[in-house]
């Protein structure tokens, strides 16, 4: 599968530190960083960039903050041919401490949001894109969106200068057929915009559906080393590297990642396909509830976990 | 996704026999089965039946073999909803060795075959046709037979009278789209025949294939408690019957089974999605080079393992 506007944006830090409250050593972020250029990887996205008189420092590692000094240890002017990238959330950040792009080394400034936020998203990001930087905006939790209020976001994103927006599946409950016709849906009102995807394995769909989204159009895919991510995790790298066949792309520097990086982690986090992500992904639940109960000494019955969910849907049985 | 034509064949015992010499407890055969049996599961596949002058009786458990007693010691006379099938491998098996299935409590034989024993496979399997038995011819490593030798073996199918033939990706090599044309292909050669499918999850592909398969058709579905086979392993029940939605199938009693009996079994055998098994998917090769790596001390030196595969075919790096 070649095609040479495909860009990828490893989620690893990121994604990864909703598991651990973004407690990564600098030796595994400095890890990541190298997999990802000597891999020819886009994209790294290192963190979120959040206001700390919201989001507390004392209950946080470094990468949920992505402090300019923090992020140039790791990576010093990052002279290198994978850009960086760093999340936002609607709410949780304040656009006045997000340095112009002249000052920072961050590339790509990509604002999380869910539907009735569209229009704060819209706002941020064309700040951000004043100050220099690329955007991206990433609708989360499309699978509890009604049509009409999508297709009102839709229309607020193509009126907006926000060039790139992403179909995201945050609580893994999409199978192939409606990934199809999302990014139908997304390409349609958004003819001359980028389509992203970023997927999540409580069904084993994630590379599955990310491949249908290539095969539909997405251009910037998201991805994680092993997968690691919240919960399930997301999109393996390795998997998606060894599908794209991309000269540009190598896979020996990400394999040796993930033996140094990212199997240790694996004693450390329990990120991967469980019965209760299967669960509420199943159900189009949030895998909050999955992961706080993944955290308990039941961790393994999962007859008791289905029954749990019954006051919230039954649909399974 | 109902369609009351479909059939799901639980190969936990038989496929993941294959990561034991097929020595399981019968209290772990008697819980898959139970499982099988009130969740609404159409077949149980128990195991192979072989000839014991050529598969040692010593280094092999009962489910290499499925003699009668030791089948029936697990389900009696099986007066269930749930029909049991047992795989024979071409020349493995000492046909007169069969009993009439007035004799037998199993319902289905599954004949495996490569491409050039096709005939052989055809002419077993109507020799248990005669017998009295439900059949089927699975034609495993598709993904290295060439068109005109498929299309020559399709032929021969379409002749005989082997009601069910299988699609099997042996190695975990088939994209999606490969998936969607093979299936096509084989329901063109085959209009009056119910098509089958078995995969294995080498680069996280086998329940979102399955799907691909159920889309265009195929009615005969292979899957495992929590994907238990071959490395990597197959489709996993559980994600299955959460997505047919189909009222006669539960998704408690297959819980159930898999927090008792498949969990502790994690302990023993490791297998599921490991990087090994990625490799060898990706390069379209058997996976015992890298079942044989997992069972060394080196079986976390992906890099290694990468390396030494390049005799091989160096398409990745």
């Amino acid at each position: 599968m070649y095609r040479k506007e495909i860009k990828i944006v490893d989620c690893t830090v990121r994604d990864g530190g909703l598991m651990n409250d973004w407690r990564f050593p600098d030796e595994f972020v400095r890890g990541v960083y190298k997999a990802c250029v000597e891999a020819g990887v886009d994209y790294m996205e290192v963190g979120y960039i959040s206001d700390d008189r919201i989001i507390p420092r004392e209950s946080n590692g470094p990468w949920r903050f992505c402090d300019e000094k923090d992020v140039r240890r790791i990576v010093g002017d990052n002279q290198t041919g994978t850009k960086l990238s760093a999340m936002v959330d609607i709410g949780r950040v304040d656009l006045k401490a997000i340095p112009e792009k002249s000052e920072s080394v961050i590339d790509l400034i990509r604002v999380a949001c869910y539907i009735h936020q569209v229009d704060k998203a819209i706002h941020l990001a064309e700040a951000c894109m004043d100050k220099g930087y690329e955007v991206a905006v990433n609708l989360m939790a499309v699978s509890k969106v009604q049509e009409r209020a999508l297709d009102e976001g839709l229309r607020d994103i193509a009126a907006s200068r926000v060039p790139t927006f992403y179909l995201v599946d945050s609580f893994g409950s999409l199978y192939g057929e409606q990934i199809q016709d999302l990014v139908r849906k997304y390409r349609s009102a958004l003819p001359n915009k980028t389509i992203g995807i970023h997927t999540h394995n409580n069904m084993q769909l994630a590379f599955a559906n990310t491949v249908t989204g290539i095969v539909e159009g997405c251009n910037m895919l998201d991805a994680t080393l092993l997968g690691l991510g919240r919960g399930p995790g997301n999109c393996p790298l390795e998997i998606l590297i060894t599908y794209l066949k991309n000269p540009k792309y190598r896979l020996l520097p990400l394999l040796e990642a993930i033996q140094t990086h990212l199997l240790p982690l694996q004693e450390q986090i329990n990120w991967g396909y469980h019965i209760p992500y299967l669960i509420t992904g199943a159900l189009n639940e949030h895998p909050k509830v999955a992961i706080e109960w993944m955290g308990t000494e039941r961790k393994n019955d999962f007859v008791a976990f289905l029954k749990s969910m019954y006051d919230n849907n039954a649909l399974l049985e």
